[in-house]
Protein backbone atom coordinates (compact mmCIF):
# COMPACT_ATOMS: atom_id res chain seq x y z
CA UNK A 1 0.00 0.00 0.00
CA UNK A 2 2.34 2.57 0.79
CA UNK A 3 4.82 1.80 -2.38
CA UNK A 4 1.85 4.16 -4.35
CA UNK A 5 3.25 6.85 -5.74
CA UNK A 6 1.56 9.99 -4.74
CA UNK A 7 1.95 13.49 -5.97
CA UNK A 8 0.74 16.55 -4.06
CA UNK A 9 -0.55 19.48 -5.46
CA UNK A 10 0.05 22.71 -3.72
CA UNK A 11 2.38 23.59 -0.92
CA UNK A 12 0.42 25.79 1.24
CA UNK A 13 0.74 25.19 5.39
CA UNK A 14 -1.55 21.92 4.33
CA UNK A 15 -0.13 20.83 1.44
CA UNK A 16 3.59 21.08 3.08
CA UNK A 17 2.17 19.03 6.39
CA UNK A 18 0.41 16.13 4.24
CA UNK A 19 3.56 15.69 1.51
CA UNK A 20 6.07 15.52 4.66
CA UNK A 21 3.61 13.02 6.39
CA UNK A 22 3.75 11.13 3.61
CA UNK A 23 6.97 11.19 3.52
CA UNK A 24 7.48 9.87 6.96
CA UNK A 25 5.17 7.17 6.57
CA UNK A 26 7.54 5.47 3.74
CA UNK A 27 5.18 7.03 0.62
CA UNK A 28 6.89 8.26 -2.47
CA UNK A 29 6.19 11.62 -3.15
CA UNK A 30 5.92 14.41 -5.80
CA UNK A 31 5.46 17.67 -4.76
CA UNK A 32 4.50 20.76 -6.55
CA UNK A 33 3.93 24.61 -6.24
CA UNK A 34 2.61 27.08 -8.52
CA UNK A 35 4.98 30.08 -7.02
CA UNK A 36 8.40 27.94 -7.11
CA UNK A 37 10.73 27.96 -4.29
CA UNK A 38 8.30 26.00 -1.38
CA UNK A 39 9.66 22.45 -1.85
CA UNK A 40 13.08 22.83 -0.76
CA UNK A 41 12.31 21.42 2.52
CA UNK A 42 10.22 18.39 1.30
CA UNK A 43 13.20 18.08 -1.38
CA UNK A 44 15.27 17.60 1.56
CA UNK A 45 13.09 14.84 3.35
CA UNK A 46 13.13 12.64 0.02
CA UNK A 47 10.79 14.41 -2.01
CA UNK A 48 10.50 14.83 -6.05
CA UNK A 49 10.51 17.96 -6.78
CA UNK A 50 8.30 18.56 -9.86
CA UNK A 51 8.96 21.93 -12.36
CA UNK A 52 5.91 21.62 -13.62
CA UNK A 53 2.45 20.36 -13.17
CA UNK A 54 2.80 18.10 -15.79
CA UNK A 55 5.95 16.09 -14.58
CA UNK A 56 4.42 16.18 -11.66
CA UNK A 57 0.62 14.65 -12.50
CA UNK A 58 3.16 12.39 -14.92
CA UNK A 59 5.31 10.82 -11.31
CA UNK A 60 1.91 10.13 -9.48
CA UNK A 61 -0.44 7.30 -9.57
CA UNK A 62 -2.53 9.04 -7.49
CA UNK A 63 -2.95 12.83 -7.59
CA UNK A 64 -3.78 15.05 -4.12
CA UNK A 65 -4.82 18.19 -5.05
CA UNK A 66 -4.72 20.82 -1.69
CA UNK A 67 -5.34 24.20 -3.89
CA UNK A 68 -6.31 27.95 -2.84
CA UNK A 69 -9.96 26.69 -4.29
CA UNK A 70 -12.05 25.47 -6.40
CA UNK A 71 -11.13 27.91 -9.69
CA UNK A 72 -7.24 27.17 -8.79
CA UNK A 73 -8.36 23.38 -9.01
CA UNK A 74 -9.84 23.97 -12.63
CA UNK A 75 -6.88 26.83 -13.48
CA UNK A 76 -4.53 24.04 -12.39
CA UNK A 77 -5.73 21.11 -14.05
CA UNK A 78 -7.45 22.22 -17.10
CA UNK A 79 -4.52 22.42 -19.10
CA UNK A 80 -3.36 19.08 -18.30
CA UNK A 81 -6.91 17.48 -18.31
CA UNK A 82 -5.42 14.71 -21.31
CA UNK A 83 -3.08 13.10 -19.05
CA UNK A 84 -5.18 12.72 -15.70
CA UNK A 85 -7.22 10.24 -17.74
CA UNK A 86 -6.64 6.79 -16.03
CA UNK A 87 -5.29 8.29 -13.09
CA UNK A 88 -6.98 8.64 -9.87
CA UNK A 89 -7.55 12.41 -8.08
CA UNK A 90 -8.06 13.33 -4.57
CA UNK A 91 -9.29 17.17 -4.16
CA UNK A 92 -8.35 18.10 -0.46
CA UNK A 93 -8.60 21.64 -1.62
CA UNK A 94 -11.40 23.27 0.67
CA UNK A 95 -14.11 23.57 -2.04
CA UNK A 96 -18.08 23.92 -1.06
CA UNK A 97 -20.47 20.85 -1.85
CA UNK A 98 -21.68 22.35 -4.92
CA UNK A 99 -18.06 22.71 -6.07
CA UNK A 100 -17.06 19.12 -5.29
CA UNK A 101 -19.93 18.39 -7.09
CA UNK A 102 -18.80 20.36 -10.09
CA UNK A 103 -15.43 18.77 -9.95
CA UNK A 104 -16.78 15.20 -9.95
CA UNK A 105 -18.71 15.70 -12.98
CA UNK A 106 -15.78 16.84 -14.94
CA UNK A 107 -13.31 14.36 -13.66
CA UNK A 108 -16.24 11.56 -15.16
CA UNK A 109 -16.40 13.42 -18.48
CA UNK A 110 -12.34 12.89 -18.53
CA UNK A 111 -11.73 9.76 -17.58
CA UNK A 112 -10.56 10.51 -14.31
CA UNK A 113 -11.43 8.75 -10.90
CA UNK A 114 -12.95 11.28 -8.13
CA UNK A 115 -12.73 10.99 -3.99
CA UNK A 116 -13.00 14.70 -2.48
CA UNK A 117 -12.28 15.02 1.06
CA UNK A 118 -12.84 17.49 3.71
CA UNK A 119 -10.05 18.01 5.79
CA UNK A 120 -11.56 18.09 9.71
CA UNK A 121 -7.46 19.52 10.76
CA UNK A 122 -5.18 22.34 11.18
CA UNK A 123 -2.28 21.52 9.35
CA UNK A 124 -0.07 20.81 12.47
CA UNK A 125 -2.69 18.27 13.40
CA UNK A 126 -2.14 16.27 10.18
CA UNK A 127 -0.49 12.82 10.77
CA UNK A 128 -1.74 13.16 15.04
CA UNK A 129 -4.47 11.18 16.24
CA UNK A 130 -6.43 14.30 16.55
CA UNK A 131 -6.43 14.55 12.66
CA UNK A 132 -9.67 13.12 10.70
CA UNK A 133 -10.67 13.39 7.36
CA UNK A 134 -13.89 13.15 5.89
CA UNK A 135 -14.29 11.52 2.24
CA UNK A 136 -16.78 10.86 -0.35
CA UNK A 137 -17.40 10.05 -3.89
CA UNK A 138 -15.69 6.82 -5.45
CA UNK A 139 -15.74 4.16 -3.19
CA UNK A 140 -13.18 2.19 -4.78
CA UNK A 141 -10.95 4.55 -4.81
CA UNK A 142 -10.99 5.21 -0.96
CA UNK A 143 -10.58 1.51 -0.34
CA UNK A 144 -7.65 1.00 -2.71
CA UNK A 145 -5.84 3.97 -0.57
CA UNK A 146 -7.10 3.77 2.42
CA UNK A 147 -3.96 2.60 4.09
CA UNK A 148 -2.11 5.94 2.89
CA UNK A 149 -4.33 7.65 3.41
CA UNK A 150 -4.88 6.68 7.35
CA UNK A 151 -1.20 8.24 7.49
CA UNK A 152 -2.52 11.67 7.41
CA UNK A 153 -5.64 10.82 10.13
CA UNK A 154 -8.57 8.71 10.67
CA UNK A 155 -10.19 8.77 7.10
CA UNK A 156 -13.81 8.06 6.80
CA UNK A 157 -15.55 7.58 3.88
CA UNK A 158 -19.47 8.81 4.08
CA UNK A 159 -20.91 7.71 0.60
CA UNK A 160 -21.27 8.10 -3.05
CA UNK A 161 -22.63 11.49 -3.15
CA UNK A 162 -18.79 13.61 -3.71
CA UNK A 163 -20.34 16.55 -2.36
CA UNK A 164 -20.85 15.05 1.06
CA UNK A 165 -17.41 15.34 2.41
CA UNK A 166 -17.60 18.99 1.72
CA UNK A 167 -20.62 19.40 3.20
CA UNK A 168 -20.01 17.84 6.44
CA UNK A 169 -16.75 19.70 6.69
CA UNK A 170 -18.77 22.89 6.18
CA UNK A 171 -21.16 22.04 8.00
CA UNK A 172 -19.10 21.24 10.92
CA UNK A 173 -16.72 24.89 10.30
CA UNK A 174 -19.57 26.68 10.63
CA UNK A 175 -20.70 25.25 14.06
CA UNK A 176 -17.24 25.96 15.16
CA UNK A 177 -16.74 29.82 13.60
CA UNK A 178 -20.09 30.36 15.89
CA UNK A 179 -18.62 28.54 18.82
CA UNK A 180 -15.62 31.18 18.22
CA UNK A 181 -17.58 34.04 17.53
CA UNK A 182 -19.75 33.57 20.56
CA UNK A 183 -16.39 32.91 22.46
CA UNK A 184 -15.30 36.29 21.31
CA UNK A 185 -18.79 38.16 22.26
CA UNK A 186 -18.35 36.93 26.16
CA UNK A 187 -14.92 37.55 26.21
CA UNK A 188 -15.39 41.12 24.87
CA UNK A 189 -18.31 41.59 27.28
CA UNK A 190 -16.14 40.29 30.45
CA UNK A 191 -13.51 42.91 29.16
CA UNK A 192 -16.24 45.67 30.07
CA UNK A 193 -15.45 44.70 34.06
CA UNK A 194 -11.35 43.82 33.71
CA UNK A 195 -12.04 40.33 33.31
CA UNK A 196 -8.86 38.92 30.96
CA UNK A 197 -9.96 36.68 28.14
CA UNK A 198 -7.40 34.05 29.94
CA UNK A 199 -9.99 33.82 32.73
CA UNK A 200 -13.14 33.53 30.99
CA UNK A 201 -11.02 31.14 28.97
CA UNK A 202 -10.66 29.10 31.70
CA UNK A 203 -14.48 28.92 32.51
CA UNK A 204 -15.75 28.60 28.93
CA UNK A 205 -14.32 25.97 27.94
CA UNK A 206 -15.78 23.19 30.38
CA UNK A 207 -18.70 25.43 30.01
CA UNK A 208 -18.83 24.97 25.75
CA UNK A 209 -17.66 21.16 26.44
CA UNK A 210 -20.84 20.48 28.96
CA UNK A 211 -23.23 22.16 26.96
CA UNK A 212 -22.52 20.62 23.58
CA UNK A 213 -23.39 17.21 25.56
CA UNK A 214 -27.01 18.78 24.87
CA UNK A 215 -26.57 18.50 20.76
CA UNK A 216 -28.24 14.97 20.78
CA UNK A 217 -31.06 16.14 22.76
CA UNK A 218 -31.89 18.99 20.25
CA UNK A 219 -31.10 16.79 17.11
CA UNK A 220 -33.93 14.14 18.30
CA UNK A 221 -36.43 17.36 18.31
CA UNK A 222 -35.13 18.31 15.15
CA UNK A 223 -35.47 15.10 13.23
CA UNK A 224 -38.85 14.53 14.62
CA UNK A 225 -39.52 17.68 14.22
CA UNK A 226 -41.62 17.17 17.41
CA UNK A 227 -41.36 20.74 19.85
CA UNK A 228 -42.86 20.00 21.83
CA UNK A 229 -41.58 21.33 25.62
CA UNK A 230 -42.13 21.35 29.14
CA UNK A 231 -39.72 24.00 30.14
CA UNK A 232 -37.38 26.53 28.66
CA UNK A 233 -39.82 26.59 25.53
CA UNK A 234 -38.93 29.48 22.99
CA UNK A 235 -40.97 32.74 25.21
CA UNK A 236 -38.50 31.84 27.54
CA UNK A 237 -35.46 32.00 25.56
CA UNK A 238 -36.30 34.72 24.50
CA UNK A 239 -36.24 36.57 27.34
CA UNK A 240 -32.78 35.01 28.35
CA UNK A 241 -31.70 36.42 24.49
CA UNK A 242 -33.14 39.67 24.83
CA UNK A 243 -31.55 40.58 28.34
CA UNK A 244 -28.00 38.96 27.01
CA UNK A 245 -28.74 41.62 24.05
CA UNK A 246 -29.23 44.53 26.88
CA UNK A 247 -26.00 43.49 28.68
CA UNK A 248 -24.14 43.20 25.93
CA UNK A 249 -25.21 47.01 25.14
CA UNK A 250 -24.71 47.89 28.65
CA UNK A 251 -20.84 46.21 28.66
CA UNK A 252 -20.44 48.40 25.35
CA UNK A 253 -20.04 45.06 23.30
CA UNK A 254 -22.01 45.53 19.60
CA UNK A 255 -24.31 42.96 19.02
CA UNK A 256 -23.90 42.07 15.25
CA UNK A 257 -23.41 38.12 16.73
CA UNK A 258 -26.25 37.89 19.14
CA UNK A 259 -28.81 39.94 17.52
CA UNK A 260 -29.54 37.80 14.79
CA UNK A 261 -30.16 34.88 17.51
CA UNK A 262 -33.00 37.33 19.23
CA UNK A 263 -34.61 37.75 15.67
CA UNK A 264 -34.91 34.48 14.74
CA UNK A 265 -36.62 33.55 17.75
CA UNK A 266 -38.92 36.74 17.85
CA UNK A 267 -40.03 35.31 14.63
CA UNK A 268 -40.75 31.92 15.61
CA UNK A 269 -42.97 33.33 18.34
CA UNK A 270 -44.50 35.74 16.08
CA UNK A 271 -45.48 32.98 13.99
CA UNK A 272 -47.38 31.47 17.43
CA UNK A 273 -44.50 29.18 18.18
CA UNK A 274 -44.09 30.72 21.59
CA UNK A 275 -44.75 27.19 23.82
CA UNK A 276 -42.17 25.72 21.27
CA UNK A 277 -38.72 24.09 21.89
CA UNK A 278 -35.91 26.30 21.23
CA UNK A 279 -34.89 23.82 18.47
CA UNK A 280 -37.53 25.23 16.63
CA UNK A 281 -35.26 28.01 16.18
CA UNK A 282 -33.87 25.76 13.27
CA UNK A 283 -36.84 26.10 10.73
CA UNK A 284 -35.81 29.63 10.45
CA UNK A 285 -33.10 28.65 8.65
CA UNK A 286 -34.34 25.39 6.78
CA UNK B 1 -25.11 25.91 58.84
CA UNK B 2 -27.59 23.55 58.04
CA UNK B 3 -30.00 25.21 60.35
CA UNK B 4 -30.51 27.85 58.28
CA UNK B 5 -33.33 29.21 57.80
CA UNK B 6 -33.97 30.01 53.85
CA UNK B 7 -37.05 31.35 52.22
CA UNK B 8 -37.00 30.94 48.19
CA UNK B 9 -39.45 33.32 46.23
CA UNK B 10 -40.33 32.17 43.12
CA UNK B 11 -41.50 28.34 42.37
CA UNK B 12 -40.90 28.88 38.64
CA UNK B 13 -38.87 25.10 37.40
CA UNK B 14 -36.12 26.52 38.70
CA UNK B 15 -37.00 27.54 42.20
CA UNK B 16 -38.70 24.53 42.64
CA UNK B 17 -35.32 22.69 42.24
CA UNK B 18 -33.65 25.10 44.52
CA UNK B 19 -36.32 24.73 47.39
CA UNK B 20 -36.46 20.69 46.89
CA UNK B 21 -32.56 19.76 47.27
CA UNK B 22 -32.64 22.15 50.49
CA UNK B 23 -34.71 20.03 51.56
CA UNK B 24 -33.19 17.03 50.60
CA UNK B 25 -30.28 18.73 52.74
CA UNK B 26 -31.65 18.86 55.39
CA UNK B 27 -32.36 22.39 55.98
CA UNK B 28 -35.85 24.13 56.52
CA UNK B 29 -37.41 26.23 53.51
CA UNK B 30 -40.16 28.51 53.47
CA UNK B 31 -41.56 28.71 49.58
CA UNK B 32 -43.81 31.14 48.37
CA UNK B 33 -45.12 31.95 44.43
CA UNK B 34 -47.22 34.51 43.28
CA UNK B 35 -49.49 32.44 41.71
CA UNK B 36 -50.56 30.34 44.41
CA UNK B 37 -51.03 26.02 44.09
CA UNK B 38 -47.35 25.45 43.19
CA UNK B 39 -46.05 24.46 46.25
CA UNK B 40 -47.74 21.12 47.16
CA UNK B 41 -45.13 18.92 46.37
CA UNK B 42 -42.20 20.65 47.97
CA UNK B 43 -45.05 21.72 51.43
CA UNK B 44 -45.23 17.78 51.07
CA UNK B 45 -41.88 17.53 51.60
CA UNK B 46 -41.49 19.34 54.18
CA UNK B 47 -41.25 22.92 52.96
CA UNK B 48 -43.35 25.61 54.58
CA UNK B 49 -45.54 27.14 52.18
CA UNK B 50 -46.16 31.00 52.87
CA UNK B 51 -49.51 32.81 52.25
CA UNK B 52 -47.96 35.84 51.33
CA UNK B 53 -44.46 37.42 50.97
CA UNK B 54 -44.88 39.08 53.95
CA UNK B 55 -44.90 35.79 55.61
CA UNK B 56 -42.36 34.80 53.44
CA UNK B 57 -39.56 37.26 54.57
CA UNK B 58 -40.86 37.20 58.20
CA UNK B 59 -40.11 32.99 58.44
CA UNK B 60 -36.68 32.92 56.47
CA UNK B 61 -32.55 34.43 57.56
CA UNK B 62 -32.09 33.91 53.93
CA UNK B 63 -34.26 35.19 51.31
CA UNK B 64 -32.71 33.92 47.98
CA UNK B 65 -35.57 35.43 45.03
CA UNK B 66 -35.68 33.10 41.89
CA UNK B 67 -37.93 35.43 39.71
CA UNK B 68 -39.16 35.86 36.21
CA UNK B 69 -36.87 39.24 36.01
CA UNK B 70 -35.66 42.20 37.67
CA UNK B 71 -38.77 43.97 37.18
CA UNK B 72 -40.62 40.96 39.31
CA UNK B 73 -38.29 41.28 41.77
CA UNK B 74 -38.69 44.34 42.69
CA UNK B 75 -42.75 44.09 42.02
CA UNK B 76 -42.11 41.19 44.93
CA UNK B 77 -39.96 42.91 47.55
CA UNK B 78 -40.21 46.98 47.60
CA UNK B 79 -44.03 46.66 49.39
CA UNK B 80 -42.23 44.50 52.18
CA UNK B 81 -38.81 46.02 51.88
CA UNK B 82 -39.09 47.49 55.62
CA UNK B 83 -39.71 44.07 56.60
CA UNK B 84 -35.91 42.98 54.81
CA UNK B 85 -34.07 45.22 56.90
CA UNK B 86 -31.12 43.27 58.48
CA UNK B 87 -31.74 40.15 56.63
CA UNK B 88 -29.88 38.59 53.90
CA UNK B 89 -31.27 38.79 50.46
CA UNK B 90 -29.47 36.21 47.58
CA UNK B 91 -30.60 37.14 43.96
CA UNK B 92 -30.53 34.35 41.59
CA UNK B 93 -33.07 35.65 39.74
CA UNK B 94 -32.00 35.97 35.91
CA UNK B 95 -30.88 39.70 36.13
CA UNK B 96 -28.69 41.09 33.60
CA UNK B 97 -25.41 42.84 34.86
CA UNK B 98 -26.25 46.46 35.66
CA UNK B 99 -29.56 45.09 37.01
CA UNK B 100 -27.72 42.88 39.31
CA UNK B 101 -25.79 46.74 40.66
CA UNK B 102 -29.20 48.33 41.10
CA UNK B 103 -30.90 45.74 43.45
CA UNK B 104 -27.18 46.19 45.26
CA UNK B 105 -27.19 49.65 45.85
CA UNK B 106 -31.37 49.57 46.16
CA UNK B 107 -30.64 46.86 49.42
CA UNK B 108 -27.50 49.03 50.69
CA UNK B 109 -29.90 51.82 50.82
CA UNK B 110 -32.54 49.71 53.01
CA UNK B 111 -30.03 47.78 55.08
CA UNK B 112 -30.21 44.38 53.22
CA UNK B 113 -27.50 42.17 53.24
CA UNK B 114 -27.13 41.48 49.10
CA UNK B 115 -25.35 38.62 47.41
CA UNK B 116 -25.78 37.80 43.56
CA UNK B 117 -25.69 34.85 41.89
CA UNK B 118 -25.57 33.33 38.60
CA UNK B 119 -27.08 30.18 37.47
CA UNK B 120 -25.08 27.81 35.38
CA UNK B 121 -27.37 24.83 35.46
CA UNK B 122 -30.47 24.06 34.06
CA UNK B 123 -32.89 22.58 36.75
CA UNK B 124 -32.80 18.87 36.55
CA UNK B 125 -29.15 19.77 37.58
CA UNK B 126 -29.51 20.96 40.38
CA UNK B 127 -27.92 19.57 43.30
CA UNK B 128 -25.92 17.13 41.19
CA UNK B 129 -22.07 17.50 40.40
CA UNK B 130 -23.02 18.94 36.89
CA UNK B 131 -24.59 22.18 38.79
CA UNK B 132 -22.62 25.15 38.89
CA UNK B 133 -23.19 28.86 40.75
CA UNK B 134 -21.18 31.58 40.28
CA UNK B 135 -21.70 34.69 43.02
CA UNK B 136 -20.46 38.24 43.66
CA UNK B 137 -21.37 41.04 45.86
CA UNK B 138 -21.12 40.75 49.69
CA UNK B 139 -18.20 37.80 50.70
CA UNK B 140 -19.46 37.69 54.07
CA UNK B 141 -22.56 36.95 53.19
CA UNK B 142 -21.69 34.36 50.64
CA UNK B 143 -18.71 33.05 53.62
CA UNK B 144 -21.42 32.58 56.32
CA UNK B 145 -23.65 30.31 54.05
CA UNK B 146 -21.05 28.67 51.54
CA UNK B 147 -22.24 25.27 52.79
CA UNK B 148 -25.77 25.95 52.57
CA UNK B 149 -25.26 27.12 49.20
CA UNK B 150 -22.85 23.93 48.10
CA UNK B 151 -26.32 21.91 48.68
CA UNK B 152 -27.37 23.55 45.11
CA UNK B 153 -24.04 23.01 43.09
CA UNK B 154 -20.32 24.13 43.13
CA UNK B 155 -20.54 27.87 44.63
CA UNK B 156 -17.97 30.31 43.86
CA UNK B 157 -17.54 33.86 45.16
CA UNK B 158 -15.98 35.91 41.95
CA UNK B 159 -15.57 39.58 43.66
CA UNK B 160 -17.34 42.53 45.15
CA UNK B 161 -18.67 43.50 42.43
CA UNK B 162 -22.34 42.61 42.52
CA UNK B 163 -22.59 42.66 38.54
CA UNK B 164 -19.77 40.04 38.36
CA UNK B 165 -21.71 37.13 39.06
CA UNK B 166 -24.46 37.98 35.89
CA UNK B 167 -21.62 39.29 33.90
CA UNK B 168 -19.79 35.76 34.18
CA UNK B 169 -23.87 33.96 33.45
CA UNK B 170 -24.31 36.08 30.29
CA UNK B 171 -20.75 36.28 29.15
CA UNK B 172 -20.89 32.07 29.06
CA UNK B 173 -24.60 31.96 27.80
CA UNK B 174 -23.84 34.09 25.04
CA UNK B 175 -21.25 32.06 24.03
CA UNK B 176 -23.36 28.91 24.49
CA UNK B 177 -26.40 30.18 22.08
CA UNK B 178 -24.33 31.28 19.21
CA UNK B 179 -22.89 27.65 20.04
CA UNK B 180 -26.34 26.00 19.70
CA UNK B 181 -27.00 28.40 16.64
CA UNK B 182 -24.15 26.91 15.09
CA UNK B 183 -25.19 23.80 15.88
CA UNK B 184 -28.66 24.45 13.72
CA UNK B 185 -26.90 25.82 11.08
CA UNK B 186 -25.18 22.75 10.22
CA UNK B 187 -27.11 20.95 10.74
CA UNK B 188 -29.99 22.43 8.45
CA UNK B 189 -27.19 22.31 6.12
CA UNK B 190 -26.66 18.69 6.37
CA UNK B 191 -30.37 17.88 6.08
CA UNK B 192 -29.89 19.44 2.68
CA UNK B 193 -28.47 16.32 1.96
CA UNK B 194 -30.71 13.92 4.02
CA UNK B 195 -28.14 13.75 7.17
CA UNK B 196 -30.58 13.53 10.09
CA UNK B 197 -29.49 15.94 12.95
CA UNK B 198 -28.51 12.77 15.12
CA UNK B 199 -26.16 11.48 12.96
CA UNK B 200 -24.56 15.45 12.80
CA UNK B 201 -24.38 15.28 16.34
CA UNK B 202 -22.67 12.53 16.72
CA UNK B 203 -19.63 14.62 14.92
CA UNK B 204 -20.39 17.86 15.73
CA UNK B 205 -19.68 17.30 19.88
CA UNK B 206 -16.86 15.57 19.29
CA UNK B 207 -15.62 18.61 16.71
CA UNK B 208 -16.23 21.03 19.19
CA UNK B 209 -15.55 19.83 21.90
CA UNK B 210 -11.78 19.06 20.38
CA UNK B 211 -12.16 23.07 18.74
CA UNK B 212 -13.11 24.76 22.12
CA UNK B 213 -9.29 23.67 23.24
CA UNK B 214 -8.36 26.67 21.36
CA UNK B 215 -10.36 29.42 23.10
CA UNK B 216 -7.20 30.04 25.54
CA UNK B 217 -4.92 30.11 22.56
CA UNK B 218 -7.34 33.00 20.95
CA UNK B 219 -7.64 34.57 24.36
CA UNK B 220 -3.83 34.54 24.80
CA UNK B 221 -4.15 36.96 21.29
CA UNK B 222 -6.95 38.94 23.15
CA UNK B 223 -5.21 39.84 26.04
CA UNK B 224 -1.74 40.81 24.73
CA UNK B 225 -3.96 42.63 21.28
CA UNK B 226 -0.75 40.84 19.86
CA UNK B 227 -2.70 39.58 17.17
CA UNK B 228 0.30 38.57 14.66
CA UNK B 229 -0.28 35.43 12.65
CA UNK B 230 2.22 33.18 10.69
CA UNK B 231 -1.19 30.81 9.69
CA UNK B 232 -4.78 31.21 9.23
CA UNK B 233 -4.77 34.67 9.18
CA UNK B 234 -8.29 36.56 8.90
CA UNK B 235 -7.62 36.75 5.03
CA UNK B 236 -7.25 32.90 4.91
CA UNK B 237 -10.41 32.92 7.70
CA UNK B 238 -12.45 35.57 5.18
CA UNK B 239 -12.16 32.90 2.04
CA UNK B 240 -13.19 29.93 4.69
CA UNK B 241 -16.16 31.98 6.23
CA UNK B 242 -17.22 33.26 2.22
CA UNK B 243 -17.34 29.79 1.39
CA UNK B 244 -19.28 28.73 4.54
CA UNK B 245 -22.21 31.19 3.16
CA UNK B 246 -21.92 30.65 -0.29
CA UNK B 247 -21.81 26.87 0.66
CA UNK B 248 -25.23 27.72 2.83
CA UNK B 249 -26.82 29.18 0.16
CA UNK B 250 -26.49 26.36 -2.08
CA UNK B 251 -28.14 24.63 0.73
CA UNK B 252 -30.63 26.21 1.08
CA UNK B 253 -30.31 27.23 4.29
CA UNK B 254 -30.38 31.33 5.67
CA UNK B 255 -27.71 33.01 6.43
CA UNK B 256 -28.82 35.00 9.01
CA UNK B 257 -26.31 33.41 11.41
CA UNK B 258 -23.15 32.81 9.54
CA UNK B 259 -23.36 36.24 7.64
CA UNK B 260 -22.67 38.51 10.24
CA UNK B 261 -19.65 36.41 11.08
CA UNK B 262 -18.25 37.21 7.51
CA UNK B 263 -19.25 41.04 7.94
CA UNK B 264 -16.85 41.48 10.78
CA UNK B 265 -13.60 39.76 9.15
CA UNK B 266 -14.33 41.78 5.91
CA UNK B 267 -14.69 45.29 7.99
CA UNK B 268 -11.58 44.13 10.11
CA UNK B 269 -9.63 43.07 6.73
CA UNK B 270 -11.06 46.63 5.01
CA UNK B 271 -9.63 48.05 8.19
CA UNK B 272 -6.39 47.00 6.78
CA UNK B 273 -5.70 43.84 8.86
CA UNK B 274 -6.26 40.88 6.57
CA UNK B 275 -2.65 39.54 7.54
CA UNK B 276 -3.63 39.67 11.42
CA UNK B 277 -4.87 36.49 13.76
CA UNK B 278 -8.78 35.35 13.51
CA UNK B 279 -8.82 36.29 17.29
CA UNK B 280 -8.62 40.08 16.01
CA UNK B 281 -11.95 39.53 15.17
CA UNK B 282 -13.23 40.96 18.31
CA UNK B 283 -11.80 44.20 17.92
CA UNK B 284 -14.87 44.71 15.93
CA UNK B 285 -17.12 43.96 18.89
CA UNK B 286 -15.20 45.73 21.82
Amino acid sequence: MTNTQVTVLGLGAMGKALAATFLTGGVSATVWNRTAGRDAELVAAGAVGAGSVAEAIDNGEVIIAVLLDHASVHQTLDPVVSQLRGKRLINLTSTAPEESRELARWADEHGIEFLDGGIMAVPSMIGTPASSILYSGDKALFEAHRATLELLGTAEFLGDDPGLAALYDFSLLSGMYMMFAGFFHGAAMMSSAGVSAQEFAQRAVPWVTAMAQGFPGYAGAIDSRDYSAEVQHLEFQQAAVNAIVRASRDAGVATDLIAPIAELIDRQIRAGHGAAAFARTIEELR
